[in-house]
């Protein structure tokens, strides 16, 4: 469905940005997601929300994509490549 | 129960240790660990698992913490304040 990126901002400026950054830039460990297409970002959530380990980060980002429903993914995933080009 | 502190360990040092550092001696806005009492960081834990905001940090920490088992929180909270005294 049609994003809500009002409501994809709140998520990821709440939780996302404390590893990811305000802008999506990346820190650290944590990667850039600014530059990565829809389709990536929300097949990586996927995964992670259905518990795969695929790197060092899984077991954070696990417990966090387990929060997700498909609309929430839909709206973080709107905001992120939207917001930042 | 008595703490199983190399579970705790194992627990700690692949997710907590991301934001609350190694040595859980803290980092930027994550606070220090290795000085609190045990009883104040079971009570925050638990306090997380219920879903409770109690703090800026709460939305990050209530999906961790509701991975945890009680023996979990013990051991845990166990190695926490055994460690690095």
């Amino acid at each position: 469905g049609e994003a809500d990126v009002a409501a994809g901002e709140k998520a990821y400026q709440q939780v996302c940005r404390n590893c990811h950054g305000p802008k999506a830039q990346g820190m650290s460990a944590y990667p850039k997601l600014a530059d990565k297409e829809a389709d990536y970002l929300t097949e990586r959530l996927e995964t992670y929300r259905a518990g795969e380990r695929i790197g060092p980060n899984s077991p954070l980002m696990i417990p966090f994509a387990q929060e997700l429903s498909d609309e929430d993914i839909v709206n973080i995933v709107g905001y992120i490549t939207t917001a930042f080009k």
